[in-house]
């Protein structure tokens, strides 16, 4: 059954069972042939384009997933509902810096769960900080002023998504923050590493007891020039105006489905992305490219004609970007249902050529995954690193399954991150695949071998 | 000295000479945070553009070489004269596909090297071949016609040059293999994984003794497309017409500075890259980046005051793509210079992220070489294969030296190579860079360690 559909090559030796080195090859070479992830892709960001959560596209986006997985004939699809914030932007997001009788704008967009600001905007002072803790330093010195969070992301640090992790809190709590202090509102630098005038979005979020002040991200090149007028001594006045809103939360769903398992069906792998986005672009690395490539991962595997001894469930998760309801339901869900996950596998890094895998697990667990990465050698992608996975299986890594994410290369990712960059254009057909390829191939491995 | 200025990370322990892995993250922080190569390639690309041998753009060149070598810094920068061909476009190459009375252009550029057509263009029926070995085989069956070399680069090729390798001898040998058979003009499918509209022209030679007959790269979708009506069973006919030829040679130079070694100055590794292109798009990738890179590494180790105990000489070579001859003048005069060059390493293969090295050299160089890599895996450079090199650098191997080739992540490379598309848009600063640390790293390392 397993050999059903294999080609001459695999066939040569029908007595005994092809080597996962032997599998594998023979996804890359169909997978390669066909880059048929890059088609998934171009339908998702082409038909549908971006999609927030709640919004008409997202909705759509489910009820695509769930054909894609029908036409490839997984077993066992379906919706998993799950309720989610519905956050709109609006007409209006603009910005001016505002001397004497001069406006100059400035390219800018509201932050993803921001209020608006009065129809008229907001006039104010600005004041350029670095971090969290100088804004509570200065204390009253910026009551009644635009804080302008301009800590940039460190070039130094190889790894982008440590850079990331290391300038995203001025996004995620600039306004909390700033707020505390009398702020009326907080204006952070774009998290990206390229200088240029593409404003790049992003969750934020406020807390009990705190103002809610209008908050937004300014361009890199933007929160340069700003820098440079505020250090010329010059006081700097800045007009911004938002018009987002946040609405009653929508239904929604996560969209699964798999190959069920031939000895040990209630053993399950779960491989997957997120299905919604932010709503500039078209969500296209930023996740389009997980969801792609874990349909594809599983849809190699069914033409081959592989059936796994465990299970192996695509699971295109919903709401990611501002709440993770979506993960959260699937693990709640899970954790009373009688299965038992052994390992949960996500994209969400970009759709660039895949180095390898980080997993957040015990030694001996890594140890296993990092043995079988001999089969990922021929694409490249053998590089097991210890740490990493993806915010939709975190909830599943939380209740103890082996959490594990593809690393992409991704000096690039955070140029197109949350911003009107992340299109399709940016994406390689074949360096999509390959990641797709390498979610199968180690999916296959570990639901055969166990963890 | 070698401390001089060095900042306080490695200064902490004063009395200790810093390791080669203390030494590799200061380059990779300095070039990281610079990404100066990404400067200098946008000078070469903007300023400059394109610069096939002969032109007068590479004559420009060479003069910016210079000049950027003398800001630089570098020691003993000189210029190497070196005769090299001169052909050019011309203004006219076009394509229709003749049915009847109606006529349907196609995406050509003519081959380098090629003859022109007459002025008129050569009209005649098309048959499709898929090798050199079907154009023997057909014989007198293609004589008066317009043969089309159609093989595609292999898809299933993980390394692209691989797949590269495979097809190019359609480019190269297909014009003589169709005038043996009395073919009157050769059209071959253009050398790239993606199918677009756009030709990729490259290097096509004839010999003595056979007519030669003009030859053109056709884009992938318009092979795709020929393909298809000759398939149908209708009998197609092509009008080509180029106005391509070749002038006399021109007199140009490699360019070359260096970095003196303290304690052995006559033993020398040689890193460099090409600085002539084809008269397509900007040269960017192909190989501006190799140019910039390896101007870039002297450069990094200039400013942390290093100095090794061998030279470092930074070669940008001439007429890499229609003719080597700055690879074999160099190789030429250092046989008889009473220097000993210890190794070469270039970077002829994109400016993407570098992955590691290919290292074509005995077991015993090879593996001292892989004992290296530990100070290239902070950057992710550590990847060390057997084979590979740079076709300015093999005269060198020729003569003896170890032959090492920058290997970048190579999904994209021949989307871009020698074609309009190859321009600076299509390059990141960060990997860009990194392909400089790399060179950086292992250049000195070798110079200070030997082979």
């Amino acid at each position: 059954m397993l050999l059903l559909f294999f080609s001459s090559s695999v066939l040569a030796q029908p007595q005994s069972q092809p080597s996962i080195n032997e599998i594998s090859s023979e996804l890359a070479k169909k997978g390669l042939t066909g880059l048929h992830a890059f088609s998934l892709l171009s339908e998702l960001t082409g038909k549908i384009g971006n999609r927030l959560s709640g919004s008409p596209q997202a909705a759509k986006a489910v009820q695509w997933g769930n054909k894609a997985m029908m036409n490839m004939g997984f077993e066992n699809i379906r919706l998993e509902p799950v309720m989610v914030p519905h956050w709109v932007r609006g007409k209006t997001e603009r910005a001016a810096i505002i001397e004497g009788k001069k406006n100059t704008p400035l390219a800018i967009c509201a932050l993803g769960g921001s209020v608006a600001t009065p129809t008229k905007g907001i006039t104010a002072e600005v004041v350029e900080v670095h971090s969290l803790t100088e804004v509570r330093d200065l204390g009253n010195k910026v009551k009644g002023k635009i804080v302008f969070y301009n800590r940039p992301m460190d070039p130094t640090k190889l790894f982008t998504f440590e850079a990331y992790g290391g300038a995203v809190d001025q996004r995620t709590e600039g306004a909390v923050e700033a707020a505390k202090a009398g702020a009326v509102a907080a204006l952070v630098r774009s998290m990206s590493l390229a200088i240029d005038n593409v404003p790049h979005t992003g969750a934020m979020h406020y807390v009990d007891g705190v103002a809610e002040i209008p908050s937004a991200a300014v361009s890199t090149a933007g929160a340069d020039k700003l820098s440079a007028l505020l250090k010329s001594g010059k006081k700097v006045r800045l007009r911004l105006t938002l018009s987002c809103k946040t609405l009653p939360d929508n239904e929604s769903a996560n969209v699964m489905g798999e190959i069920r398992g031939s000895e040990r069906p209630n053993e399950v792998v779960v491989i997957g992305g997120h299905l919604d986005s932010w709503d500039k672009g078209q969500g296209a690395h930023d996740d389009g490219a997980g969801v792609a490539q874990s349909l594809e991962a599983l849809c190699l595997m069914r033409e081959l004609g592989l059936r796994p001894k465990r299970t192996i469930r695509c699971v295109l998760f919903m709401n990611e970007e501002n709440g993770l309801r979506g993960g959260k339901a699937y693990a709640e869900e899970k954790r009373s249902s009688g299965e038992r996950h052994i390992a949960a596998i996500e994209s969400d890094a970009g759709g660039f050529a895949p180095l390898g895998f980080g997993v957040s697990a015990d030694s001996a667990v890594f140890e296993k995954v990092k043995n079988m990465s001999g089969a990922l050698q021929e694409i490249g992608a053998d590089r097991i690193r210890k740490g990493g996975g993806g915010s939709d299986i975190s909830p599943l890594a939380s209740a103890g399954v082996p959490e594990i994410g593809l690393i992409p290369e991704n000096q690039r990712y955070f140029d197109y991150h949350h911003s009107d960059k992340d299109t399709i254009d940016k994406v390689n057909p074949r360096e999509l695949e390959l990641g797709a390829i390498a979610m199968a191939i180690l999916s296959y491995e570990i639901a055969q071998e166990g963890l």
